[in-house]
């Protein structure tokens, strides 16, 4: 078959097992702090990037998106699906891979899984914002919902944000039960709670992350008392949502990319001119977080192509010093760039 | 480190090594053959396919493109690149990669190299036009421009038309005797010509597929006869046109994607409202091509989302029951979807 590829026609790949040895390597809270260091990081350069609202292809059982975005030397995109009804079939709801280039040569550098990525990613920039927006000293979470983000988001607060207890909440014990015991000995005060109000007692910190797919109210307005901080992850495409509009309107509402939070999070509710505030511009320093002990802050976070970016940035850095990875023959390299079929046709058997 | 993924977490991958052990299997006539099939049997049912732009991300370089179109069953995409001056640094002007999923689950299916593939589907695409547009019995066809594209163009055309001589003519006559010496033993007459009038004496094919990036004038008025049909490959992007605008005026127009085509191809010279027709009308019978003796016709290629996809198509059909792939670890695949961190806690080393 004659020669091997030239390492201009290999691209590192990142599988599944890799990025969980890698994970593991690093641990996996000082991944989740790193990570945070990545996104906090490239929301500081917000202005940088081309953004553009996903590319999405719906269908009646779900959807398939590519999310690009690029700073102007690197480009990333995130192939990412949504599919509520896998979970019967044994699959993922979401499934994710990535990929990072060179924007000078075209080249891709990296192809990395990204289902694990995205929950890592999701659950870091889950703790960075409420670094700014959360009350001070903050050391209790209730979880209201305890799927597959539920244990990254507890360890991203611990690890970022000094969370020293988690109360877990899901509608379904078994998917409690799961949680505490995937939390077991990680140094978290974890609280199997009966009834979401439970979860809530003493608890400065609202995480939701449900799965349900339909308008849905996970907290009504009587549940929410002054000063807490509510991080909404489960509303992130139309039709799901999962706290009462009453709670927006007396919160202060912070936003990735308001032209897609108004079209998949929970402001999705609220007329479209409705003010929110870009979280970018809190870490950019441009405007102040939260504003008083009183203040109701939330994070109304659906997802956004520069925190993919953030971990693509990541992974390819730790994989320079790292063997997690696999070299793919992925681009056609001929001697000559003219010479493509001369390429095919020496490669005769 | 556990378990190995189950098969729900497999992609299978075509490397390009792969893609040239796959091709040579089958023969490279023979795929071009099969890929004229597949491609109008994907025209023949245009209108059930889901059709965007390209989402294009522009540098100063180059320019990285996403392509997804979807039939309702299968999703696909391809990721290219185009940057002009990567030949200087011995890289490919174009590389490619692509993905089929599944749209009842999300799931890719195929993860593939597509710089070759994407050679072989633009030669098949060309000669299943030509085979509505050329005249009938061509047998020579004149080819302007002896780069990478080149050789899949004269075999696709013998494989798929019948024709037998090819007529080659480039500036640079080093990519002519490439062009030359690649074609010698495939049975096919190969002439090499000191002008582009003297390529095209005798022909009723011209091909024209320079690289240049402005707008160029590779054909001029004169130079093209009654009765031939012109297949324009080149002219595929703003700015970068092949054939001088009166030859256009004087043809019937052939083009994959109007909204695309404007942009990118040789009638960005036109106004917006010139009218052309639509080349899947014709391969499902609902238009005529060729219309008398001496008409001109054109095909104004500029590449199409759906060419990508039925190149996809074929290749999971054809790794089915040939060896020419690798497992692609890329999904992560917990027992239970919502364990997702039980299946990272589980692979602690």
């Amino acid at each position: 078959m004659g020669m091997p590829p030239s390492q201009k026609a290999i691209v590192p790949f990142v599988s599944v097992e890799n990025m969980m040895k890698l994970v593991h390597s690093i641990g996996v809270e000082q991944t989740l702090i790193e990570l945070a260091h990545y996104i906090e990081a490239d929301f500081r350069r917000w202005e940088q990037f081309d953004k553009t609202p996903r590319v999405a292809s719906h269908s009646p059982d779900g959807v398939i998106e590519l999310m690009p975005t690029s700073d102007g030397h690197a480009y990333g995109f995130k192939y990412v699906n949504g599919h509520p009804k896998n979970t019967r079939a044994g699959l993922q709801t979401v499934t994710a891979f990535g990929v990072l280039s060179d924007v000078d040569s075209g080249y891709p550098m990296l192809i990395t899984e990204m289902t694990l990525l995205t929950a890592l990613r999701t659950a870091a920039t889950s703790a960075m914002a409420a670094q700014r927006l959360a009350p001070p000293a903050a050391t209790t979470m209730a979880m209201i919902g305890n799927g597959a983000q539920c244990e990254f988001q507890a360890l991203a607060f611990k690890a970022v944000l000094g969370v020293t207890a988690v109360h877990l909440y899901d509608i379904d014990p078994a998917a409690t039960a799961k949680a505490q015991r995937n939390l077991a000995g990680h140094g978290l005060s974890v609280t199997a709670c009966r009834s979401p109000e439970h979860a809530m007692e003493g608890a400065q910190i609202i995480t939701t992350c449900t799965a349900d797919k339909q308008y849905a109210t996970i907290l009504t307005d009587n549940m929410v008392g002054a000063g807490v901080h509510i991080n909404a992850i489960g509303g992130d495409c139309p039709g799901k949502t999962e706290l009462h509009a009453d709670i927006l309107r007396r919160a202060e509402i912070f936003v990735e990319y308001p032209e897609q939070t108004r079209i998949e999070g929970e402001i999705q509710q609220l007329p479209d001119d409705y003010p929110v505030r870009e979280l970018w511009r809190v870490v950019a320093g441009l405007e102040d977080g939260r504003a008083s002990a009183d203040q109701i802050t939330l994070f109304d976070s659906v997802g956004f192509a520069i925190e993919d970016f953030s971990a693509l940035r990541f992974v390819r850095d730790q994989i320079i010093e790292r063997p997690f990875y696999e070299p793919l023959d992925l681009l056609a390299d001929p001697d000559d760039p003219r010479d493509l079929f001369g390429m095919l046709q020496r490669a005769t058997p």
